[in-house]
């Protein structure tokens, strides 16, 4: 079959101007990027790469320094977009400091891992099950790549591609890994990201290798345990071999990528192979990798997915639980795994050009991915629970600080998000204001949105250009509209056709032409299929693609005293830059007869009243919850 | 002040002729210590105490058998209670044979522990916070009083002695561990036993020694833990010592046990010390003991008690959550953390003589003791949890199999928890059909009762003995009563006053004179605390003490999927030995479009059918509930 020719418009094409969207990403280049440039210095991650980084005598824990490259690549990764939109010398200045470091650090053979250069020489590539080296090779290439785009110096990308070199030979036929592959997948994508920039098709072929190594019998992961003969970084005590279902599904080695039929496992690494498979899916047309991509979407989208589109629910291994176990309070939703789901998502609409994809991309973005950080850029959190009984907060650091940085890179390149051009034109999948400019039959032209959203569903587009040019311009028709979207041209109502979650309107277009979409976009009370028990007898609340929950700083009383009044209409206040809902309800106060009681309850009518839950968590502590009780 | 006199009647005193608990007590007899000692000859244990036991070479996990002696020790002590009330020649030699072991395995210093002296020589008493020792003393000590008591002999007594006369020794003033304690409480209850079998009051004041060196700073546990140099048994790879406040909350050795205020850690090292606190307060009229114990009580029936009597909601540390955080589902309420539950409020209501405590022991005892085990008396649960997605089934056996015979031990010993006699009279706790005898002012007398309880509120007693004697006859009045309970006393309806949970006759008894007792018991509706997460929007069905729990063998749909009605009026029906309640409701589908929707939820009618909780998991594998959704 012909391959679709759908892609990202290249991020310096993409102009974000958005009441929504701009200070926040000014936030990050502002805050955030120096915040973490200070704790990185502070906590060592520059020092190590001088090899200058000793462990802490007084501190008898053993601490984790291996997977420190990828905290240093990610913010590279992420201050390369910022430059790419606007130029920071100051903050040039540190990035190519930190480059110096890294190449600084790269062996005379290419191998480039502080942990293993300084603190176990001659062991590395032995466990690649626990110690991340590619995964950290991962972060390097997508840094690399992201900083030669955004300022076409070659300092990094030079130093990754004879890294890059290096696993190839390892990797490869004859070489000493032949067969490996890193228990943490991100190299694989970050492979493709390195054909497209250099045109080195081994990349490519590299990266396909890694993944078809994967869940092949015999298990790599239990042969170099017994040739290295200890249980690996993450051992502990236990046995050599890690050969149980559960240890091998953790990290999706349990059974060939292409035979994988449910997500399970870590959810970062699980995502990032999914990412990557439907990388190859596209640039190979090979149809085995999309099914199972298909299959592993349906799986999680239908059974295993956070109404604020954070995946992940099980906190002990920091991955998925079984179908429908999606607990609130104790739930997890990792903030890099909703990232993760916002690389996959998109990489599958440029697959398969389904708006449905996009769909699950935009409800992780607004609302899973952003209550990562807080509202000054300075706070994080690492797992995102739908319920709080009022201890959980954000925090300025983590010892494993794998999401700070994750957060930053995707919105700095959230201009990769907003607009797809195929050969038939352009497809809006956000609706993000600002201008894209593309090139079609030799001409160029512009599209320009305007709108309030996430907070209205208005939106308007101009088209630019320098003559009228033919293309279809589709337009993303959200699964959260309340009623049936409108659209005009040029002041006139039109009709069109609804193809794969898009509004398609195929014309010639002139410049200046102007399309009014209207998306009815009134608040709602959402229920979740009554096999997850967390939102049993409870409703949440959502307007547009943003979920609401209820803190209790806005409230009569603790949250889990809530309740939402059956025939209760919300209404929308938009206030401080944020919609807030209201709704009516009642305060269902604690039994005076101890923990359980016989007899009906007595409840005090008041006003529920919510926040985005992106926002939530910025006014001190407090409970808070997603799924509220509906009244009795 | 003076001390209360009041004690459980001796277990021969008390002979249990009952429909519910006689063919229940059979089965332990006939099935369930057979297949437990069967367990311990195939597990090791027997093995272990002939210093014979191996690792298996093929099995690279270490495998743990510091705890083996505790297994046998409640095993005999189980055997003991039943050999009281029906001899049984095979299972008697087969108790004097794990006697003889034990017998042959104890050191000629009295030290008796297999896994130290046999794999650790040298490091006896080293390790007391991770390493069980004096826990597996503490259940010896228990097993020889209950086989003294059951048959005379003195072959386990004097074993015990001589390892209890060992520890007084060491960990008194001047002893190797002067200031210890165990980090799994235990024998401090024990202690209090021997002394009472013994009249050896050194016992005692071990027992309070151990129990009053918990908690005071220096910690013990962080002493020994620098001495030893490593992190202990259960220590991995982390720091020598562990001195967070979880990990000593963990324990119970955060705080001095007179200090502590709430019920932390792991659950069943918690009962088991606050056991031991209530028996010394009884026995020293310990006012600071009592107080701790009430005070710890009001914290774990208020915020930490399962509707089942199950207890220790946190899997992770197989202990206490924080207030009111009673998961259904993911919850662990272990089977022994019920059982030391039940110890604990029989010894706070000989404390205090407050019926409130019997409610609670009855609660646990009905429910989530009782659920422990299969109806054919040889397969158990670890954890008891209110909701299954459908995988949990009970298990043959466990590698740490404490559960199995602390079910054996208390079901063996049910006579104990049934009267108590005090300077007034005989109280009845549990109603439970046979006879009590028991002696006031030198002559004999006795109460029969006969009932269908559980299953019905209905209750005669008859009084027997050898000429007409006063005594105040109290009876409990279970919380759980629906209505104004009545008393006749031969036919004649008679007034009475309740004091302190318990109806009063007291009066001058003739032989043959008859109670009627009718304790109202109608099937409600229970709802918890709104603080209580999992149960939100939900209920629970319960008739007099016996929590019900809805299976999905008996009803139309999966268990999420049903609601029920809000207008449901509770029915009964009594089949194959169980009540079933069945109640109106519905089944609520999955959404056809997806896991998230928005709009009303269509319901089909239907009639939604419970069994006992304790009943569960009988009859093949599927989802069940004890909180149930009412319908929208």
């Amino acid at each position: 079959m012909s391959q679709p020719h759908r892609s990202s418009l290249p991020i310096p094409d993409v102009v974000i101007a958005d009441e929504f969207w701009s200070p926040r990403r000014e936030t990050v280049r502002a805050e955030t990027l120096p915040h973490q440039e200070e704790r990185l210095r502070d906590g060592g991650q520059f020092a190590a790469l001088r090899f200058e980084w000793r462990p802490d005598p007084h501190d008898d824990r053993e601490r984790f320094p291996i997977f420190w490259e990828s905290d240093v690549a990610k913010w590279i990764e992420a201050a390369g977009y910022a430059l790419a939109s606007r130029p920071d010398p100051g903050l040039e200045a540190a990035v190519d400091e930190a480059i110096a470091l890294l190449a600084g650090a790269q062996q005379d053979d290419g191998y480039l891992n502080a942990y293993f250069t300084a603190i176990k020489p001659g062991k590395r590539f032995t466990d690649l099950r626990d110690a991340h080296e590619l995964y950290c090779a991962g972060h390097l290439i997508e840094a690399a790549v992201a900083h030669f785009q955004a300022t076409g110096k070659t300092s990094l990308l030079d130093v990754v591609r004879r890294y890059a070199d290096l696993i190839d030979r390892e990797f490869g036929p004859g070489g000493s890994c032949e067969g490996g592959y890193c228990g943490h997948q991100e190299i694989e994508l970050a492979l493709v990201k390195l054909f497209r920039a250099t045109g080195e098709r081994r990349y490519l072929d590299l990266s396909l290798r890694l993944l078809d190594n994967r869940g092949k019998a015999p298990f790599y992961f239990d042969e170099e345990a017994r040739e290295r003969g200890d249980a690996g970084y993450f051992g502990g005590q236990g046995s050599v071999v890690r050969a149980d279902r559960r240890s091998r599904e953790y990290n999706q080695s349990h059974a060939p990528v292409r035979e994988q039929t449910e997500a399970v496992g870590h959810s970062v690494r699980a995502m990032y192979q999914y990412a990557a498979m439907a990388d190859l899916a596209l640039e190979l047309g090979d149809q085995g990798l999309r099914e199972a991509c298909e299959r592993l979407w349906r799986d999680l989208v239908g059974t295993k997915l956070y109404v604020t589109g954070g995946i992940g629910a099980d906190p002990s291994i920091e991955g998925f639980g079984p179908a429908f176990h999606l607990p609130d309070g104790d739930g997890y939703a990792e903030t890099c795994a909703a990232i993760g789901l916002v690389f996959w998502a998109h990489r599958m609409m440029l697959l398969t050009g389904e708006a449905t994809y996009a769909d699950v991309l935009e409800r992780a973005l607004y609302n899973g991915v952003l209550s990562g950080v807080s509202a000054d850029g300075t706070a994080y959190f690492y797992g995102n629970p739908l319920a709080s009984d009022g201890t959980v907060e954000r925090s300025d650091w983590f010892d494993c600080a794998c999401c700070p940085p994750n957060l930053a890179r995707l919105l700095t390149s959230l201009e990769e998000y907003v607009y797809v051009a195929d050969d038939a034109g352009l497809a809006v999948n956000l609706y993000v204001s600002g201008t894209a400019r593309f090139t079609r039959e030799g001409r160029h032209a512009s599209v320009t949105q305007r709108s309030a959203y996430p907070w209205d569903g208005a939106v308007a587009l101009t088209v630019g250009g320098e003559a009228p040019l033919a293309f279809a311009l589709r337009l993303r028709i959200p699964e959260w509209t309340t009623g049936e979207p409108a659209i005009a041209v040029n002041g006139e109502p039109a009709s069109f056709a609804v193809e794969r979650g898009y509004a398609v309107l195929d014309r010639t277009w002139a410049p200046g032409d102007r399309v009014d979409l209207v998306l009815p976009m009134a608040p709602v009370l959402v229920r979740a299929d009554p096999r997850v028990a967390a939102a049993h007898g409870k409703v949440a609340l959502q307007k547009g693609p943003i979920v609401h929950c209820v803190e209790e700083v806005d409230n009569a009383a603790p949250v889990p005293h809530l309740v939402i009044a059956r025939d209760g209409e919300p209404a929308v206040e938009h206030r401080d830059g944020l919609d807030r809902i209201t709704v009516a309800g009642a305060v269902d106060a604690p039994a005076a007869g101890g923990l359980y009681r016989t007899g009906t309850t007595a409840l005090r009518p008041t006003e529920v009243r919510t926040v985005p839950y992106f926002a939530w968590a910025n006014r001190g502590k407090g409970t808070m919850a997603v799924w509220v009780r509906e009244a009795p």
